[in-house]
């Protein structure tokens, strides 16, 4: 046995020991060091750099480490082997991905607005804020010689004196804590219950003094990118925030390389244990911490995600989503449970999933059309949701047609080789001096902070000033020279924004060819799919009224740069709307309120699905759009004045 | 640390660590080796008996080891501490108790006729035998480009096509087996599921060329003994059928002791997975290998015990049951799932529990009132069933009463220095020459088997035989000598059943006075039990119709003998029908009708309850009980014919 040590920027480290032999990669991911690696590991992708620091290494050579990088130390950890005990050094940036949590600073107004403003449309709709929870006071005569009904019954009906209803329901869980907490508290209570017409759940019991707080927990499980908040479900007030990489990401990039991993021995418990246990756990115990709540007092709680997350957290089989015909296992399930899955919450909590309409849009679309209020208006409004798949809604209070694109994760910083989601460290915007070429950018963080990448907002920003400022050309290729242009031996061209000396890691902060192609191929297949789903309707882009743009790009997404790309339509800047995480004010909105909740089922069954590769368009829409802004320029006059 | 080694008689042993000055009673415990200690460990009974093979120990003397005993090595387990490497000996009558479990041959009719005369009986009364599990063939379509509805919708809308339901449930267990059961098995499957007129809960799925046995759990969980049966739900066949000690046997002999230790730190949790874990899981392993079924098709469980012992299996706090106003937690619950308390059988089992009545009148006696048919006819009858606790059941058709008595756990050997269950080398019947003063005996077991114990219906033989032979006189004092009566220094009177060298063990098997005395307390509890309640009724035995005996006391019980000593009233042996442990057949017929179910909470809401302690004759009654036969010999004419 060897020892592998794997060190981090930050100082810490983690140890494991490997036999000669074992793939360095595999060890990371066994020893739950995240490295990213978007190709699951067949040396295509070159992101899985590490530095040899101490020991030796058994690593092939490959076209993504340059001579000199090589002789710097540098590896892919997909092509090494264990052959002494080595030290090797996992950047940051290569580790971007790794399930960083951040529960955040709910003293920021921002933070919370999205679900304030979510709440206020909802209840402007009609739709009452209200859902089935509930704490009501009990007060039972003490037991004695002559009146010795037993415990449950008692009260059952205490319960159903208080409320009138046939059935009451106490699980197991309030069974146990029954006596004690009966006669602690010379039976004067209060229990959490949840009602129905025509039944009553009892969740919990406590003392009548005691001061409860009945909290759901909405989740928006991305590909990429995982969120959450912990609610009052009376209030609806905002107790924590959290995010998380998905820990599901060291088992490949996109949903289809999860579904392999989850085809393979073992791979249901494994996919579901990285999501549930490595990533969604751990952020309710700080964001429990945080808001000084008992985990099991969290007894409701709201998952919205694409059909493969919400599959693969469930732990159920996947692989018919990729498989024609494509069928999910549900659309809508009212079978999952706390206890059933392993999540760390009131064990008898009941799990609601954002309904599913397909294969490839799930919950997070329905959920966010529901609080993007497309539904609910007579203008034609456009909702895009920009996630590791890009999803669309159309429509209006009459019809919705939705699709989806494989995007990639390009918008949350993947497939970006200085790429990285909206967190400290992150370039979120940026200009390019016109004449100099020199770079302004806005890093996420405190004043302080360097860059050490650029998340998915700083890269459409980085874009559009190479293109306007004709550093690089309609096809993305470098063509003007200057100090922070360069040029590779194999003639690829970069623009660096941050030299070594300027930037909080230990590499360039940079943006390649390679790069901006991987980004044109995202933001065409969202351009690509607009068009073509419009079409398909007989609309054109000058009758959308809104645009809401919703997803993990950064709430510093500059519209006008977007369309500068090519990314959204030449349409005028004032129609585009940021709404943020929808995804989960969508699962907020369904926790508070229970006609909510039922809304968000009626959209769902009453959206249309448009399967974009049966259009046989869609190709020469796609191709035509992968330029800066579009080979048909006619299309976006606006751009065309500035060059 | 010192090594601690447990030998056994049959040559196997246990090996533990301790630190010097630990408690050798509680190293047992702790090793899951069981020593028989009814007082708990405070050395006043002195059943805890090792014997020092090598090694030694820092034991103090007491009143039960003799002083050659103790030069033979012999100590109490409780009073001795480690001092250095030992090993003792746990003999087998001292570990009568140990968990050892048995599946019954199923090939002795024996075993099963009471299931049959349950099944019988029952559905002669006009119950239903007809329970709310089934199973059902679904073929569906296969899901194409044109019919995408998702797998779980799919099986709903062909289950409701099928039975005419509304509301299907369907859980996670199925969800998660839902994609690979359609697909390997071309959407023709069978489901396991259970209907109630508004909605049906899909316990299982399978491919439909499955074999599927749909099972179900019948368990007695005694204060001594757990017995169970595996049956099929469709037919009410016998599947296997099991018994061991009740794990919790180290906690106390009964359930005052047991309740007593739920109340340590940690006790809840102990002693459920003393029954559960330990004794019932390995049970159900046991016979499932033994029927070829897997445990998780074994989809309901019928729980029939006392109120202690079901408190104790859900792991609810049972103190209340000893104070004032002695209050359970509950007489019926629907809340107990399989995964729930741990039960290793399909997660999502119910588990039925018979209902309890009071604090000390329990399931196993309403289970038990069930198959004892004493309900259903107008003549009066008496339900005896002689537990470690003694419960009574008279009435008809019109009216039923019940009582409790404290017998203890002699009946099933407890609490007597050679007792032990009816199990192999138990001595079950015995006659003794009138003359001679020998033994002749019937022992349980293989022709070979030699004694080592009584179990109840041999130490009922045995009192009778010598009483009726002048070897005691009506106190239970040896006043005839001879070479099998001895007396110890103290002057105890003793009879020896089987020498050493004539026995299975490696001592006497005898029958001391203080054994006598704790039996004739224990007949003298039941007997003065039944006149209290009868007279309460302004009844007298006279006018008992029939007297159905039911317990673990074994099916060799000699009525006669037993109204010798004293312990059943002086009637007409022809009325006295021994119906075998009722509260497991009971279970069967609660498990396999749910009329029978039903039927069992009516009659328990039904059934009044006497506290006898509230009787002031009650205690003069019992003293005059515990006499050979009685203090008033006017009670039993025919055995003072005898005499």
């Amino acid at each position: 046995m060897f020892k592998v040590t794997f060190a981090f920027e930050d100082g810490s480290a983690v140890e494991t020991y490997a036999n000669a032999g074992d793939n360095l990669l595999e060890i990371a991911r066994d020893a739950n060091v995240a490295i990213d690696a978007p190709c699951s590991g067949n040396a295509s992708c070159g992101k899985c750099r590490v530095q040899l620091k101490s020991g030796e290494l058994d690593s092939k050579k490959t076209l993504h480490i340059s001579e000199e990088e090589y002789s710097g130390g540098w590896r892919l950890a997909c092509v090494s082997k264990i052959c002494a005990d080595v030290t090797v050094l996992v950047p940051d940036i290569a580790s971007a991905y790794k399930s960083r949590m951040k529960v955040a600073d709910l003293s920021s107004k921002e933070e919370i607005a999205i679900f304030e403003k979510a709440k206020t449309s909802i209840e402007l709709a009609g739709i009452e804020l209200r859902n089935s929870l509930d704490i009501v006071d009990v007060f039972m005569d003490e037991p004695s010689l002559d009146d010795t009904m037993p415990d449950n019954e008692r009260l059952t009906r205490a319960l159903r004196k208080y409320l009138n209803i046939s059935r009451v329901r106490i699980p197991y869980a309030v069974l146990k804590k029954l006596p004690g907490t009966l006669r602690e508290n010379h039976f004067k209570v209060k229990c959490v219950i949840r009602t129905t017409p025509n039944d009553m759940f009892v969740y919990d019991i406590f003392g009548a003094d005691h001061e409860v707080v009945v909290a759901g927990l909405a989740v928006d499980i991305g590909t990429t990118t995982v969120s959450a908040v912990l609610l009052n479900m009376e209030t609806g007030e905002i107790l924590a925030k959290g995010s998380s990489g998905n820990g599901q990401i060291r088992y490949g990039a996109d949903v289809i390389n999860r579904i392999i991993e989850q085809q393979k021995p073992g791979g249901k418990r494994k996919l579901q244990d990285a999501v549930i246990k490595e990533t969604i756990n751990p952020m309710i115990h700080e964001m429990c911490r945080e808001a000084k709540l008992p985990k099991n007092q969290i007894y409701r709680m709201c998952v919205a995600s694409n059909t493969t997350m919400n599959h693969l957290f469930a732990g159920i089989d996947a692989d018919p989503l990729r498989m024609e015909p494509y069928i999910p296992a549900f659309f809508k399930t009212n079978s999952l449970f706390a206890s059933d899955v392993g999540i760390d919450i009131n064990k008898d909590a009941h799990i609601i999933v954002a309904p599913n309409i397909g294969s490839y849009v799930g919950g997070d679309i329905t959920a966010g059309t529901l609080v993007s209020m497309i539904w609910n208006k007579p203008e034609f409004s456009l909702f895009i949701d920009l996630g590791t798949n890009g999803e669309l809604v159309f429509g209006n209070s009459d019809f919705m047609m939705s699709c989806a694109c494989s995007a990639g994760p390009a918008f949350e910083g993947g497939d970006i080789s200085c790429g990285m989601r909206a967190t400290d460290g992150a370039i979120e915007a940026c200009t390019i001096d016109r004449e100099t070429m020199e770079p302004s950018y806005r890093v996420i963080g405190d004043q302080e902070t360097k860059p050490v990448g650029m998340c998915g907002s700083g890269i459409i920003d980085v874009i559009s000033e190479l293109f306007l400022s004709g550093i690089i050309n309609p096809k993305g290729k470098f063509v003007r020279e200057g100090r922070r242009v360069r040029h590779d031996k194999y003639g690829m061209g970069s623009y660096v924004l941050a030299f070594e000396e300027e930037s909080g890691s230990v590499k360039d902060v940079e943006i390649t060819e390679v790069d901006i192609d991987n980004f044109m191929r995202a933001k065409g297949a969202i351009f690509s799919a607009i068009r073509t789903m419009l079409s398909s309707l007989d609309f054109d882009v000058s009758m959308i009224d809104d645009v809401y743009v919703a997803g993990g790009i950064g709430s510093g997404i500059n519209m006008q740069n977007a369309v500068n790309i090519g990314m959204f339509p030449d349409i005028p800047l004032e129609k585009f709307h940021y709404i943020g995480n929808s995804s989960l004010s969508g699962a907020y909105a369904m926790l508070l309120s229970t006609k909510a909740e039922k809304k968000t089922y009626e959209l769902a069954s009453n959206m249309t699905y448009l399967e974009l590769s049966t259009v046989p368009t869609y190709m020469d829409e796609f191709v035509g759009a992968c330029f800066l802004p579009h080979t048909d320029t006619t299309l976006f006059p606006s751009v065309m004045e500035k060059l």
